[in-house]
Parts: structure tokens; C-alpha cells; sequence
């Protein structure tokens, strides 16, 4: 019997994080053990946590941005080795056969393996990944601030490079919170004209600070209508519905509104506006590990890092109830001792 | 005064089809005047005729798919002379000097001009437009049977140009009237693997003729699940509402459904699919005149052609309600005497 995982997990849609030790098994052959050093909270913990999306099952341990230290490498693993120091997120596997896992396009496989969904995730002291997912941390890149990186980052970073969207574009950030800060961050470094579109002027500033050259009030019509026919991207990080016409307004010709944010109701677009327009409606998930690499090279040379607020993995409670009260500025990380 | 115009010309939205001559002034200096050689008979000219879109002005000279003969040029013009053979379709002018038009995309051009609202078109024996718009026909183009290309063959042509069709992409076309018979046509030269889905098993035979791979009875749920998860682009042509998502379905990672077809009702989509898959959702306008003038010579090199049925202007009554009743196989076309 392996030594068993102690884990932090929640035993129904309203209860709160309970000490939870599982035995893991025996390590799969293409997998890797991570010990746990950082643990960010996504918003994805707490809709699995509450059974937002209604497919949890209990005990759930969440947790999916992990930084740590592998500590054991399963037998045919060639490309990583104990002691080095990875990152984990949303994916924790792929079939790494079908084409899209062939093209590079792993997290695209119809068979991609979430890390809290159907096995445990990272609010741990291990963690088990399949070695493919496990992506290096660079020089450069703070450890305690990066576990964010790997799912709210690379989920705003990845569109920027699926859609190729070029320094010269006009982009707009609508949500300026655990995704959209990083968002702001990206954008700018990459050479765009940045806006952020947030409904609470008390964000304005810090957006500044993070790189928005903008902040467009989306509670307020008239600089709404301002921002008509003006940009050639506008990502959302929110996943609450909202008036899409008046951003799908808001686009150029040839612009894109794109969600990253998992809406739950369905999204209605008029047809004329778009093809008048040429005007384009996208989602796309968490990137592959190569698109993950990228970006952390990209963070390390740009020096963008998640805002983040430190608790000890043992006040998890603490911690989530913080997130939940909406209070979290930006992501909050949970350190083992 | 100038030589009056001899039109058809609709009073009503429930009107047939009358003599209407009118004045077209004097000619602007960057215009043409055309002597309309032949005009196709387009769904919009229907959904204007009948004030399907709700902003017709009547008296309306409809016809928008003009193949002619240049007889006059606006004292500014240069790219054109007395005697060459044009075509001419939805658009008839553009700014020339916004940022669209100087960038080759007087399609997208906010204060474009389309050549049957607002002001008369091609169902007459003279029409006129500015010179960026009417489209030199190469040779090898059929001039009797080109008039569809300029409106119906344009729509469907300027995706695979906008959104980078590739050779290798498998593609299928929901739809095969007056647009879909010529997108099959053209995804077959352009290299694609390509599914026509249509509701009518009597058009099965003609669409593999057309260029289709395989045909899809888009009302057997078990041919479309069969269908799930492999097109890289599904181009709609028709303009009633459908089960949106079931396209979607269709569509491989990364995939994109995209509609030409001016669907009245709002399109309703659910994200998690989106966001999973890369997928996108997106409209497009006619091209531009560079595209246009792509799309000829790419027709004229693949002998590319609609298919047509003739008949005379004078018997435009008898042509439209052939129209209306459906029976169109697959573009009408008025020839002047």
C-alpha cells in the first residue's frame, strides 16, 4: 500500500473542507507525485465545491493550480525527475495518442482528464498527475505566486495565442478579478492597447496598475456606446451572464468576442451584426502544456505574476470563505507549511 | 437631363413587377454607368421585394447580380473604359478613405453602399455604381451564367479567404440553393474534404455532381450524430432558423460554424461546448472587390459556374414566382434582349 495522501475534502454542496486521507494506489507508469507547496483557489474549485455545474461527486478534494516538487516518477516517465519543481492544473491527463494530443493540441483530446473531476486534486499534501501535464517552472518565476498561473493564467494566455492576436490590436478585458488581472497583465506585455471593462469603479486604479491603458464603466451606457466598433478583441472572464450585443457592438470589423468564462445559460447573438461585421464568437479551454511553457517563459521575461493573498493550507476554511465573500484580491494561495 | 433608366420596379410589398423609368441625374465622378447584359434573381432581392428585413422603400428596383457592359465613366475615373465587361452585386460603393477600405476591406467599410437600398439596381437596362465596384470578368467566365457569382458566389467564397480554409479541412455546407450549389462547388476546387447537409433527399444526387463527398440528411438524427465532432467548418446558407447546436456538435476542436445565411432570430448558443472545443461562431458579409476579382479568376481556372435557368427580363413575373415557389434550380437569371 502507498502511503496515504492527506487531503483536505468537502463531503456535500454545502459543507465545509474536512481532514480526508486516501490511498492513492500504485503510481501509474506514465504519472509523477508531486509534493504540494502552493495551492492557488480558482473560481472552478468553488462551482465543483457547491455543485454549481451539478456533476460533483463527494468527497471532493479541489484544488487544480498546484506548485510543488516531484517526488516520484512512475516507470516509463523519461522527461521529469524527483526534485524538480512543476506546476498542475486544470488537466491532469491526456490520451497523448488521438490527433489533437499528436498536434500539440493535448488539452483539445476528447479524453482529457480534469484534476478535480473523478480523482483528487491539489488541496493536499500530494498530488499525482500524468508526467505530460507536470510543466517545469522556469527561473524567474516566483514559486509562491504561480500556482494561479496554471489555470486562471494560462486560461486568458491561451486565446492570445489560439487566435493570434497581434500587438497592434485593440482589446478589452471584461472582469477585472482572478483571470481578468492576469488578463490585463498579458495583454499589455503583449504589446496591445489594453481596456478593461469592469462594473465596480473601485477597480479602476489597480487596473491601471496592471496594465489597462482604459477602464470602460459596463454599467454605464454612454461610455459603452463610446467604445462602439472599436476593438478587435474582447475576452470575458466572468461566467454570469450579460448583455453580449452591446459588446458584440462594441467590436470592429473582424472582431471577436471571446469567453473564457463558463457561462451558464446560453449565449444569444443576433446573425446580422455578425455577418455585417465579420464578427466572430469564440470560447476556448485551458491551454496544452507546450502553450502552458509558453507562457511561463513569457511571465518570467515580463515579469507578470499573479496578485496574490498567502493563507496556510491548515485555514482552508478561512480561506474559502474569504474567496466566497468575494474578497479574494486576486487569487488566493494556500502554502504547506 | 440624362437618358432615362428603363427598371422593373415593385409599388407594395405585395406587388408584382412593373415598368418604372426613372431619372438617374448626372453621372458622379467616380461612378459607371453598366448597360445590364444580365441580372440574377437573389434571396435578398426576394426579402427586399416583400419587405421581409422591414426597411424597404418603395418603388424598389431590385436585382443585384449584374453582369454588363461599361457605357459611361464619371470624369475621376481611371480604372475603367467604355466597353469593358463588369459585374456587379450587393455593394455599389464604399468611403474609399476609412481605415477598411484602405486596408482592402471596403466590404467591411461602415458607410457602405448597397446597390438596392436606397437607391435603384439591376433589374432595368442600366445601372450604375462606383468604379471600385464593378469587377472586371476575365476571361474563361461565362458571361450569361456569371451575374450569381457577384452576390450568391462572392458570400460563399470570401469565408474560405477571411477564415483561412485549408485544403486538409473537412467541411460541410447546410444548404444547397442558390449559395450552398456554388460553396460545394468551390470547398471541391479549393482542395476540402466536403459534406453537403441538406433536408431534401431529391437533392442528394446533384450535390455529389456539385462536389460533395457525402451528403448528410440534416433530418436524421443518426446521420448527424455520426457526424459529431469532425467538421473543421460548417458554412450555413439559408436564413431560417435551426438547431444551432446540433452543428456545433459537428464541429471538431477548433472548428467554427459560420453563416452567410441572414438569419432573422436570434442564435442561441451554449458556451461550456465553446469553451471546451475552441469552437467559434461567426458571420460574414459579401467580399471585396479584390476578393471578387480572386473569386473570378478562381472560377474561371476551376470552371467554377452557377447553375442557372434562364429567362427573359421582359418575363420577370413568370421568373420571380418560379423564385418564390422554390422550384429555382439553382439560380435564375434575367437576360436583357
Amino acid at each position: 500500500m502507498a502511503e496515504p495522501i492527506h487531503a483536505y475534502a468537502i463531503k456535500s454542496a454545502g459543507g465545509a473542507f474536512e481532514r480526508f486521507d486516501y490511498d492513492p494506489g500504485p503510481l501509474g507508469d506514465d504519472r509523477v507525485e508531486v509534493a504540494v507547496k502552493y495551492c492557488g483557489i480558482c473560481h472552478s474549485d468553488y462551482s465543483m465545491a457547491r455543485n454549481v455545474w451539478g456533476f460533483t461527486h463527494y468527497p471532493l478534494v479541489a484544488g487544480h493550480e498546484v506548485v510543488g516538487v516531484v517526488t516520484q516518477v512512475g516507470s516509463a516517465v523519461k522527461s521529469l525527475k524527483p526534485g524538480q519543481t512543476v506546476g498542475l492544473g486544470w488537466y491532469s491527463g491526456s490520451c497523448l495518442g488521438c490527433g489533437q494530443c499528436m498536434a500539440g493540441d493535448h488539452n483539445l483530446c476528447q479524453s482529457v482528464e480534469p484534476t478535480i473531476i473523478g480523482r483528487h486534486g491539489g488541496f493536499a499534501d500530494r498530488v499525482r498527475c500524468q508526467a505530460a501535464w507536470a510543466v517545469p517552472l522556469p527561473d524567474g518565476v516566483d514559486q509562491a505566486k504561480a500556482g494561479p498561473l496554471f489555470c486562471g493564467g494560462i486560461t486568458v494566455f491561451n486565446p492570445l495565442v489560439q487566435f493570434d492576436v497581434r500587438p497592434t490590436d485593440r482589446v478589452g478585458v471584461i472582469g477585472i478579478g482572478g483571470l481578468g488581472h492576469l488578463a490585463l497583465q498579458f495583454l499589455r506585455a503583449w504589446g496591445c492597447e489594453v481596456a478593461a471593462f469592469t462594473s465596480s469603479d473601485s477597480k479602476r486604479e489597480e487596473a491601471m496598475k496592471l496594465g489597462a491603458h482604459h477602464v470602460i464603466n459596463s454599467r454605464d451606457d454612454a461610455q459603452l456606446a463610446a467604445a462602439r466598433s472599436s476593438f478587435d478583441l474582447i475576452l470575458n472572464t466572468v461566467d454570469a451572464s450579460m448583455n453580449w450585443q452591446l459588446y458584440i457592438d462594441c467590436l470592429a470589423p473582424r472582431g471577436r468576442l471571446h469567453t473564457v468564462g463558463a457561462v451558464g445559460e446560453p449565449v444569444s447573438l443576433a446573425a446580422f451584426p455578425m455577418i455585417g461585421g465579420q464578427k466572430s464568437f469564440s470560447g476556448s479551454p485551458l491551454g496544452s502544456p507546450a502553450t502552458t511553457a509558453k507562457m511561463l517563459a513569457f511571465a518570467a521575461r515580463h515579469k507578470i505574476a499573479p496578485v496574490v493573498e498567502m493563507f496556510p493550507m491548515a485555514k482552508i476554511n478561512e480561506a474559502f470563505a474569504h474567496f466566497e465573500a468575494g474578497k479574494a484580491r486576486y487569487r488566493i494561495v494556500l502554502a504547506n507549511e
